[in-house]
């Protein structure tokens, strides 16, 4: 076969060895946590101190959020068919589409595509606006069907402007937000998916990556849930049709570290 | 419908509020690493600084492989046909099973049976072994199709040993890699499913999560070699009829914080 | 690379030639159903015109079961999140597992290692449940959440029998039935799992084909609740908390070709 | 809860009545072959003797392609890592996309916007080529990576003639293939799936339904694959580095009925 090799550029494997985008795991392992190997992997260099924070706080976000998004019930309806936990996962994980967690995908798009445009962000955001209106279309990670202010969008932006990453994306659609209460008189507030979308986007990721940052910190909640259901119901039953309600732990304070 | 509501305890979620396992996400968010919440979601209470430390260890050590495993090549094959991050994700998820990353599955659940017995855990290791190979049985979780010695796994014991994790589930696996070798007069090392099989055990944690850890720390190594097929090559490529290699950064050290 | 080649034995691919099992894909679409070409694929070998009407009856039988099943649900689950038409099938056969559909796989398996034994079909089936009824286990492929006599297992052994497929693994599945309800005083039908295990254990195949029978006959229904999904519902409704009601057309015969 | 009722349109199911578009499934059994039922299941009506024998060849024509396709490949890496029959259908499924597959899709939807405009099916070509050509945007459904010829395009339109189904969508995709090679000099015929998709149109499907009818047609060898890889080869092989071969059956003829 007188082919060319294809790439890769992210691990290199050896016999007793492997390296990541350059480093020894047993490097990585030992000086990196989680979120700051997730860093280095998807951005090929070590995160700073500000920016592995950065990360460890977009992860934990959207880490769970209860039996009522749609991953969470497609990970229940697997394991209860009689299936193994990695099925459960990935079936939760195919549900995240545009309409689900997959906003930070095209929210981050949008942000990077005009935020790259000349102009004050005011009215780079009064523009986009007025383009999504009079195209009678939806501004994907605005708006949620549950919380009026999301309070991950509210941390989120905290702590990003905490450790300076609050830059052009995040004013962007800070604008966006207010021109969509303006425009259409109903409150649209950004919600986690476009939080994450511009924090991102500030860090300077791509956005083709943005459903991923969502997925990585879902797949624990679908583990949850799905083990749950392993572990505490029986198989088949009808999850659809029955009501649910929390019946965990009460009302707690993380004690100061 | 009289039904009776059914229960999870996982995540409470109302108007402006989350709380999982009792606590605000907002303080989640702002107080814990993501390890620090995967451990506080699948265990129900707070990590120790040791057990998040632990935590970050575990979800590290397996983050990417490179291509070769199945789940690199399944997460390539479906970007490569035309379809979403999340498929892909899932697709490689799909391939994650009792021969591939599963084995921290079995491995952890042979453990807790066996460690739960009374008697020396030498012994208890001599029985173990004989129990299978008069069977005809692998035990999960030992020897690797590339790693002579596993260098995830060594670093992964020297941490728990440091941070005080091992117990007699590590010791249980230690002492049937030693018989293994005496009684197959060939080398079956533990492998990193096999060291995190005896790690989350020593832990605490149920057997029938342990797939669950492979698979958190796997998605970013699925996201990363979706993207890079994503971006980098065509689609629909003969993916598996060529030799790849690698062409990334040179070897380099973390510099110490 | 020196390594032996690895052989498929199922289709060859050339220049403008496919032949699958031997006959060309050409030739199989001009004189074969789909039913038949199944047959051919899974069996290496043509249909007799017997064996081809078997495998139309039995595809046909389980291709839909309205929107309760969890594979229905799943795949609207996936296309409301905002997926495509493949990712909402993966979801749904995703579910597919030991407790739905995938109980002809354990029945097949169980009836073939049975009917290998001699003796009487009668004491055999007495035999085996008081095997799973002293170990607490139940036997798949019987009894159903909601049929007390499942029309297709009545239709299927009808057609089996017209047909001369019905032999010593259907014998077996009706003795087991009968000796459910003597000895649990309880009815616990032969569902349509059962049935198509016992019809396709009766036409030589092997059990570890079971699922794939059900998946390839419930795939294009999970494709309709797909579509209708799609095409007539918001994108991420609360599916599961609502009620539904059939709406589509009335009761009709199919006239007599 | 006050809120209205969900409907579907598909499959009435009461305590041992199952009834699909209408008919009892046990006439649907009895009476209809899977093709046929698959037709009153997407399109809500009996299909004509015609229609059900179109249907036949479209879903035999796309059963399998071999090992080659991402599809085939993706089953047996799931099948390979340890899990069940339906996650390796589900991986494979996941790899059928835009590229892959998938064209049908967007062919029929290209064709069914086009042809609703009013001339000529020759000019209507024309433009449809120019406009593709100077956007440097590929037409879905034309060109095989393999094939120059597509024997199964050429099987399906001379079925589609000889029953009647020839129609504007099919004039139409024909007159396209001629004007690429006239503006692209370069041959770039109609495959399979642009065939389906023109086919499809004529027998007025809606195109959202294109990747639906691939999808039907190919789980069956999803199936083959994987369980040939599941009861040939040894788990977790590198499948990917090692050349394959066909071995099995040699060329045959089906014998006229």
């Amino acid at each position: 076969m007188a082919q060319e090799k294809w790439v890769t550029k992210i691990t290199k494997i050896g016999k007793g060895e492997i390296r990541m985008r350059g480093y020894d795991i047993k490097e990585i392992m030992e000086k990196l946590s989680f979120g700051g190997a997730v860093f280095l992997l998807l951005k090929g260099e070590l995160p700073t101190e500000a920016e592995a924070k950065m990360m460890e706080a977009i992860l934990t976000s959207s880490i769970d959020h209860g039996v009522t998004p749609p991953s969470s019930f497609a990970s229940r309806l697997v394991i209860s068919g009689g299936n193994p936990l990695n099925a459960a996962v990935a079936g939760g994980v195919l549900t995240i589409g545009d309409s689900h967690g997959g906003a930070i995908e095209q929210c981050a798009r949008i942000l990077q595509q005009w935020a790259k445009k000349e102009g004050e962000v005011k009215s780079l955001g009064e523009s986009l606006v007025e383009d999504f209106v009079s195209k009678k279309k939806r501004i994907p990670g605005f708006g949620h069907r549950l919380h009026q202010t999301d309070p991950r969008t509210v941390k989120l932006f905290e702590i990003a402007q905490k450790l300076k990453f609050s830059g052009r994306h995040m004013d962007l659609a800070k604008a966006v937000e207010s021109e969509l209460e303006k425009q259409m008189s109903k409150r649209l507030p950004i919600n986690v998916d476009g939080a994450i979308g511009a924090v991102i986007s500030d860090m300077g990721f791509d956005w083709r990556l943005g459903k991923g940052f969502f997925i990585i910190s879902r797949v624990p909640g679908l583990i949850a849930h799905a083990y749950e259901e392993w572990t505490t119901q029986r198989p088949m039953r009808k999850i659809a049709e029955l009501d649910y309600e929390y019946g965990g732990a009460e009302e707690k304070k993380i004690p100061n570290g």
